[in-house]
């Protein structure tokens, strides 16, 4: 069955977003998704290269991808956001 | 012999620079690199979905990759800051 490794980045610190994919990999998991939205992207990149070049060094980025989204506002209209997905592994057993 | 066809994206707004992506590839490039450092990384990643959905749909984000850098202060000290390069072409001809 595969677990949901996803990390979502919002508006909090940095560093509390590192330490829950550190603890993901920690835990075992082969892969981890960090996902954001809008403006954190720019935070998003910067949990996966301080997950990469100062905890975890054997931990590589994949695959980064981004898409558009739709977003419903209260009044019914329709936003688009940037989303952003990196897809973080482990190396293989 | 290769031409500069890199976008840096800062503080501006992102119209200006989804012109100016937009406006190399008007001008015959094959290849656009969309770049941007901190908190602009969001804006570059709005400026490349914008011309890929809304001005250029033969255009593709073909990779997307992230390092971190390292900035000298006006102190002499350093700082780090995740930078992305977006990479955009047209369709093989």
């Amino acid at each position: 069955m595969a677990e949901d490794n996803t990390i979502y980045v919002g508006s909090k610190g940095v560093m509390s977003y590192v330490l829950a994919v550190v603890t993901q990999f920690n835990q075992g998991a082969d892969e981890v998704e960090v996902k954001a939205r809008g403006k954190s992207i720019s935070r998003a990149v910067d949990v996966a290269e301080i997950v990469k070049n100062k905890f975890l060094d054997e931990i590589s980025i994949d695959e980064i991808s981004t898409k558009t989204e739709n977003l419903k506002n209260d009044d019914g209209s329709e936003s688009k956001v940037s989303a952003i997905t990196i897809k973080m592994s482990a190396p293989q057993k």
